[in-house]
């Protein structure tokens, strides 16, 4: 498929099923996190997918050559970004299963069908509004940081559009662990399923991947620690089959 | 020091200052997540401590060799347990340092005075109630199951005996995180590190060692992985230090 780029855009190869993604030069571009969150999600065949602030489209897309899932669809606040999602979604071929809506996280129980999804994902802002500096470029100030979303607002609209026994997925910083899980649990959504991530072997955590189940009961499972280096400038064996490579490649 | 055992107990060495204490041959013997606890609590120079739940009385033992605080109290619901504590302290010369008392840990803000303790340490029963066989032995029983005392009990006594930003440090299942970590912000006792440990590197986390500072901010600290066998039959580097063992020694 030919795909037509604009003014400052770039194609990068996602190295599955030959899916490319569009981002801008000198915009937000997808990390590894969203990498690390689409390889712990689980999905069932036939599942229905909504990933909060979906920002490039990352995670439908991923999702949708990760997953046995039926429909995707990505709900992203700014207009710019959620057209370039969606001329991904269509670079891919994709258009009949993955839809990118453009809205805002806390209307989204307006805007979706209650106990209608079986899997929410969300890559959310993760800083606090009180801490770190603000981005001057305005798009990667609203990914990075909780202005125009708290985690409250996607803990609630999790809460509200899963089925009963659906699961969030989310990714999000370690030093907000215990904030994340106590909001979690207020809204109904228990903690399952925990891995912390870890740059190297010796080093404190920076994020944490989750998995949150509608009407759960309390049980959780803290999986292995996923670490991200072996040494300085070589990732672990892990890392290397998550993004597909052979080491030989990098 | 000349240690008088009774019938049916043992005397084993700590490893450290010439330590020893006397277990129960066939009772409830201290373990790997009280030593590793031990190493993980910070006391400052001349702080008051309280363990709740000591059973053999190993934490404050241990306490006293490893940190510099000035008094340490155990507190203990089964007599002829706390008898058996009393005398390990003193057969380490340390009556003077530490202090058992004989107490029910949903008294302890009766029998305590109220911001009293610059630290808290409990290694509390880990089973709810409604999991797993009891064990037939009764002192075995309590100390592994929430027979007498729930986490809730440890977290209210801890609230009310800790001194304003005096830590709460604890040893608890993984597979309780979500509800601990709950239980504790609620009671003001925000988490502030946490340290996950894995059997193996490639193993689910089966324990987890917590801080929590009364009237703390929210945010944690989640410290490296601590990953107790390199292989089958072999120890980690930190573990070997953490036990004060030279390699060649086990």
């Amino acid at each position: 498929m030919k795909i037509e780029l604009q003014d400052g855009e770039r194609l990068d190869d996602l190295g599955i099923k030959g899916y490319q993604i569009i981002q801008k030069r000198d915009g937000f571009c997808f990390g590894m996190d969203a990498v690390l969150l689409s390889s712990f999600v689980k999905v069932k065949r036939g599942g229905k997918v909504l990933d909060l602030g979906t920002g490039t489209g990352i995670l439908p897309i991923l999702l949708e050559a990760k997953t046995p899932g039926r429909h995707f669809t990505g709900l992203e606040i700014q207009s710019e970004m959620a057209r370039m999602a969606e001329r991904s979604a269509a670079a891919n071929g994709l258009e009949e299963k993955i839809e990118i809506v453009e809205g805002d996280i806390t209307k989204a129980s307006t805007i979706f069908s209650h106990d209608s999804f079986d899997v929410v994902t969300s890559n959310p802002p993760y800083m606090v509004d009180d801490h770190g500096l603000k981005n001057p470029n305005g798009a990667k100030a609203i990914a990075r940081h909780e202005i125009l979303c708290k985690f409250e607002d996607v803990s609630k609209a999790a809460r509200v559009l899963l089925k009963h026994s659906g699961s969030l997925f989310l990714v999000h910083r370690s030093y907000r662990l215990a904030e994340i899980l106590h909001c979690l649990r207020e809204d109904g959504l228990e903690p399952k399923r925990i891995r912390f991530v870890y740059p190297y072997r010796d080093k404190e955590s920076n994020i944490f991947l989750l998995e949150a189940v509608k009407g759960g009961r309390s049980r959780m499972k803290v999986e292995p620690p996923l670490i991200i280096y072996e040494k300085q400038g070589q990732y672990t064996k892990e890392i290397y089959e998550i993004y597909g490579w052979k080491p030989g490649e990098v």
